[in-house]
Order: C-alpha cells, then sequence, then structure tokens
C-alpha cells in the first residue's frame, strides 16, 4: 500500500500557483484573497474525493471519511494552507495535501478503516497576519475563547471575524473537530538538522516553549538639522541598542536559548526626521520552561534599563506564551516502526517551532512527522523538499493512519 | 505700509485643511492628490491677485507682478508647499502665502516697482517621497538634469515625471525663473534658537552641508525556531549594531556634527522570521565641509568593519551632499535693518537644513528670514508658528522686497 507520488506532486504544485511570488515562493496571508482561492481548490479536491465536508465558526475546513464503527473517535490528519509574506511552497501544505493524499489512496483502493478518518486546513496559523500564531486549533482546543479570535486585528485594523465573513469561511461552532482519537501532522522541519545528516523521517517527540513581547518605544520626532544631540530623544537608536542587547543576551545565556527580533517598524520614515516611536517583536524559545522564562525577565530587564538610559518611553506587551509540548510516545514510536517497515531511515528529533499539532495534543495524543527541507530554509521563497521525501514523509503518514484508523 | 495678518492667518488656515491629518498636522507629499488640490488653491490666488502665472518644466509655479523697468532683473521670492508625512502645516507653506500676502498688499495699496515681483512654489522641497530634496529649485538652478529629475521614483516605483504629469503640472522649460537679481526666502527656524530666546526675526548667514547615505545590509532568511543563534546571519540585528554605533561616533566627534538615521526599513516583518535585509539613511551635517566629510568616511568605516564581523553584506550608496551655502553678506544686513526699523528685535543665525534658497544662492545673491517655531519642533504634527511672528517675518519681507525692487 502505497501514496501516488505523481498525484500528491501535482496537487502541490498546481496549489503553488495560488499567491504565487515571483522568486518561486507563496504570499497566502491568512483570510486573504490567496487563502480564499486555496480553500476553494481544496475543498473542490476534498469533494472529488467523496469526503464529507464541514467548516467550523473558525474557518478550520474539514474533509471526513466515515469508518465502519460510528461510535469510534476519528483520526484527524492535517496542517494549514496559510503562509507568512513571501513563505515558502512546502510550509503546511505538505501536510494538508499528503492527507488529501492519504484518503485519496484510501478511495482509490476500496479501503474501508473501522474509524473515521479526517482531514483539516486549520486557519490562520502563521500569525503573520492576524497575531497571534495557530488561531484555528486554538480556538478548536479552547486555547483561545472565540471572542479574541474574532477580534483579532491585523497592521491596518481589519478585524478577522469580518474577513472570515467576506471571504464565506465562517461555519458553524458544532462543525468543529470531536470525539478525536489521534491527531497527526505531516510537516517539513524548518530546520538543517534531517538535511544535514541525510535522513527522510523525524518522529517528532515534543515542541519547545515560545513566548512573544511587543515592546514599544516613544520618544520625541524632530528635524535632523536642527536638534543638537545632546538634546535628541531618538526611538530608533534606542530601539537599535535594544535589538543589539537583546542579541548580546541570547550569546551568554543557555546555548539553546533562540532569541529573535523579527518585527521591526519605526512610525516615521524620513532620512531628516527624527523617529519618534518605534514597534518590535522579541520571539523567545527555549525546550525548558524555566530557562525560556528567566530568558524572558532578562530581556524585559534590559529594555526597561536602556529604556530609562536613553530617555525614552518603553511599554512590553506578553503577547503569546506557549509552554513546551511532549508529544505521545507510543505515537512516536509507532512512526519509527512504520518508517522501518517502509525502509526509510527515521531519527526521533525535537521541534523548534510552533505548529497545530501542538494545540491538538492537549485534546488527545498527538504527533508530527517531519520531512527534510534543503539548509534548513524556511519561510523564505527558496524554501524546498525533494518530492522523494514528501512521497516519503507521505507513505508514513498513510501507515500510521491506517493503523490508527483499524485499533 | 504693512501686511494683512488676519488675510494672511486665514489663507495659512485654508491651506492647512488640505491634506490634514487627525492631529492638527499636514500630509502632502510632493505630487500626490494632496500636492495638486494645494497647488490649485494657490493658483486661484495668484490668479485672483492679477499675477502672471508660469509653470516650468518641474512643475514649479510662478506668479509674476510685472515692474515699471522691463529690463530689470526681478526680486523672487517663495518656498514649498509639500510636506514630510504626518508634518506641520507651517513648514514652508509660510514662505509661499507670506509672498503671496506681499504681492496682495502691493496691489492693495497699489504700489509700483521699479523690479518684477515674482513669487514661487517650488515642487518636492522636502525629499521624503521623491530623493533627494529640492528638486524643484535644484532644478531650475542646474544641480540636477531633467533626466534626473524625471527619473527619480518613490518607494512603490513610481516615477517622478509620471506623477508630475498626472497632477497636470508639468509645464515649459521656457517658463524657468530667469534674470532674477535676488531671492529672498521666509521659513520657520525648524530648531529651538528664536524661540528660546524669544528673538521673532533670524537673519540667516548661511546653512550647514549635509550627506546622506543609503546603507543596504543583506544576510539570510530563516526560521526563528530552527536556526542556532550561532548559524544566523541576522541583517536586523547587524543593522542595529551600526545604527548604535553611528550614534557613538556622533557623541565621540565635534559636538555640532549631527547624526540621524530617519529611515529604517527592514524587509520582512513577521515575528518568526529572522530578518535577511534592511535598508537605512544616514543623515550627516555640519557648517564645516572637512568636518562633515570626515564623519561621512568615520560611517562609512563603521559599517564595513561591522558588517564584517557579524557575516552580512554591506553595500553604502552616496545618496546626495550639499556643500555649506554662505548667504549674501548685504542682504543679511538689510533684513536686520528693516527689522530694527520696524521694532523688532532680529538676530543673526545659521540654518541647520536645507531649503531652496540655498540652491537660489548658486544664480543669484539670496538671503532667508527665519522665525521661531514653538520648542523647535518641525516635521511633526503639532509644529506650531505664532500668528504674532508670521505677521513679523511677513512684514520684514514685505519691506526687503519693496526696498529691493526699488534698487
Amino acid at each position: 500500500m502505497r501514496i501516488n507520488g505523481e498525484r500528491l506532486k501535482k496537487t502541490i504544485t498546481d496549489m503553488a500557483q495560488i499567491g504565487a511570488t515571483p522568486n518561486g515562493g507563496v504570499t497566502r496571508l491568512a483570510l486573504s484573497d490567496e487563502d480564499k482561492d486555496a480553500r476553494d481548490l481544496l475543498k473542490r479536491w476534498m469533494i472529488e474525493t467523496g469526503l464529507e465536508i464541514r467548516i467550523d465558526d473558525f474557518g478550520n475546513l474539514y474533509g471526513r471519511r466515515p469508518g465502519t464503527d460510528p461510535e469510534a473517535g476519528a483520526i484527524l490528519i492535517g496542517s494549514h494552507l496559510d503562509s507568512v509574506p513571501a513563505g515558502g511552497r512546502f510550509d503546511g501544505v505538505v501536510g494538508v495535501l499528503a492527507s488529501l493524499e492519504v484518503l485519496r489512496t484510501f478511495k482509490d483502493l476500496g479501503i474501508q478503516t473501522k474509524r473515521p478518518v479526517e482531514m483539516v486546513n486549520f486557519t490562520g496559523e502563521e500569525g503573520a497576519r492576524f497575531s497571534p500564531p495557530m488561531l484555528g486549533s486554538g480556538g478548536i482546543t479552547q486555547m483561545f475563547s472565540s471572542s479574541f479570535i474574532y477580534d483579532r486585528v491585523d497592521a491596518d485594523g481589519v478585524r478577522f471575524e469580518d474577513e472570515l465573513i467576506r471571504i464565506g469561511y465562517r461555519g458553524e461552532s458544532p462543525h468543529r473537530a470531536k470525539n478525536v482519537q489521534h491527531f497527526v501532522e505531516l510537516h517539513i522541519e524548518q530546520g538543517p538538522i534531517l538535511d544535514t545528516e541525510c535522513v527522510p523521517i523525524g518522529a517528532v517527540e515534543g515542541i519547545v516553549g515560545v513566548s512573544w513581547l511587543e515592546v514599544t518605544v516613544r520618544g520625541v520626532r524632530g528635524h535632523a538639522g536642527s536638534t543638537p544631540m545632546a538634546m535628541r530623544r531618538d526611538a530608533l537608536i534606542a530601539a537599535s541598542v535594544m535589538v543589539s542587547a537583546i542579541a548580546e543576551v541570547a550569546t551568554q545565556a543557555d546555548k539553546d536559548l533562540l532569541l529573535t527580533v523579527g518585527k521591526f517598524v519605526p512610525r516615521s520614515s524620513a532620512p531628516n526626521v527624527i523617529p519618534d516611536e518605534v514597534t518590535f517583536s522579541v520571539d523567545i524559545r527555549h525546550y525548558d520552561s524555566l530557562i525560556r522564562k528567566r530568558g524572558v525577565q532578562a530581556v524585559k530587564d534590559l529594555l526597561m534599563s536602556i529604556g530609562k538610559e536613553k530617555g525614552v518611553d518603553v511599554s512590553v506587551v506578553d503577547l503569546w506564551n506557549m509552554e513546551p509540548t511532549v508529544f505521545s510516545k507510543s505515537l512516536v514510536e509507532l512512526i519509527c516502526e512504520v518508517s522501518s517497515f517502509l525502509g526509510y531511515p527515521v531519527r526521533k528529533i525535537r521541534g523548534g517551532i510552533g505548529h497545530d499539532a501542538k494545540y491538538m495534543n492537549e485534546i488527545c495524543p498527538s504527533a508530527m512527522i517531519f520531512i527534510p527541507c534543503v539548509e534548513g530554509k524556511s519561510h523564505c521563497e527558496d524554501e524546498l523538499a525533494s518530492w522523494e521525501d514528501i512521497e516519503k514523509g507521505a507513505n508514513v503518514l498513510l501507515h500510521v493512519v491506517y493503523r490508527l484508523a483499524q485499533q
């Protein structure tokens, strides 16, 4: 029993045309026109596969293949189709379309499982347009309330709920995933380990914890030619000193502590204007919750002390916190066993990035299958996974799902 | 002989409605719809004042009141109506509309001068949309070629010439100012000296030299969760270290050396993406050309050395250089003399900012009259000049122009 690699390749290639960027990536921000087009295409494919379609109140899109036991909990598989700006063709997409391929394969082979098998495309995983990330899976696992999610706004002040309605994907809350036995997500690693070691399958043991801070620095605007240096309260210089110092914290603390300033937005933007306001994000990750929390505190102390020294106002908002996740040990072992059965090298691995599986693990034992991506590059236009590895990952997913669905 | 302060106030207040921002400023970028509206309104007022209207090939808008001697060189007065984003209501506007008020006063009083008196609204003084600044006055004084000006593009890649045609202000090159005896520009100081000293009139002796650099820092994009700190080439961290270091250079070198990073644009903008490219400006000013040039070299050396240390690519473009200006000593004395005649306190002062008068001084002896602005604030929405000081400044302009036009 194997999936159809050529069909999966064509499906992924077709999907990559929606929101395609000039350099081979995609921009498909959550609830944008491109996201709508991607959903419409997926829905058509799911209907052609004979799946029962549901859309829940957060726009999560499900396709269900019933099992022989109407009482049995479902095996849920899937990921997300949204992307960061100028992101890659594989992040999220591989998991969604390999799930479709698994169900197409069941259909082709006339396989009737005991448990229902359901696929899902989660809404707003990336957090690039509507922050925080993983709003769709966070909604159905009650990590976030409906009103919290609906009131998220993008950089232009547009509300999540308004956009969800606009693109026609606001469904009903009774449509949310329920009676789920296990959730399994296939995803590219988005890091360099599998690629460096030439191992096609990673059985993911867990995911790091993450904290996001949003920092606003306020100084005083003025003209570059007429304000003596000593009289300035330049928000950009203060923010730059902060970013430099944050990078130093990372190198001095635990070597696995990751600190990133990814978003950095000065309010004004003319060469001869002294900037009065800068907003920036700080992303802090570690496997150990205590080390991460100490990192968060160290960053906050640093921001306040630099702000005082530079004479600018600093405000810090705790935008998001996610504790580390430990996936089901028996599922991790099953992934290893199935990979060996199929003749694919496999290793256990830890994830550095939040995924929908992280929240799903809160309501049912879950797991993830990683495949390599070239040089670990992700969230960029030259993100690349080989068709061979994608096919292997999809075959592991096929057999894992088959075994779980017969239990 | 005095100008009509109430009329001038109403004229400035009416103009401030075009491109008005919520907090009392204006956004009237060069060749935008707002700039067109401002020009249309000014043109209507100039026609009502009986002036002969001309528009030259850079969109500079002139209104001429003929003199009795058809051979005599003209006295040209004026400034600019364009603004920075969320700028003030007075920067440039005071000079243009006080010039209109001077000509309205001549008309009211039936004054016939020997020399023609001409007012002008220069195109694109700010450089905020189309860089470098002072394109209109730089064009007619041949600091820039026509093709250089026409091919300037804004942040969206829109060309200067296309926008000039779109708003209907591309005139003819024979319409450029010619046979000009003197140029005089009234302007707010945009610095704190006159306001601090409570002196209403500044006779401007000269203007600092300015250099603009455009710096691009290129690193490698990646995901915040999966790239070890030691393997990163983070463009934002490198750029932040550069900005911090530039601020240090300023404090260590000459105390009058001004260094500003006003524009700072990271390419990506998601909290979980390691930024791969940042572009920023450096603005460097000093009265002494040699000290300024040493400052430019110190900044360039610093950028290259930090780039090397951080493993990122750095490119630096010399975007713009402007040597210091020395205005006509006899005009400076005339401004002092007229101010004393009118009973207004006056002091000599140096400008920290480029103005159209700087380029005009290259083709005819020129000068500037400064009036105070509150706390020296400019290029911001709370830029403020008192109606009393504006009236005084306009009266000085009136008498200076009258005397020059009779010589």
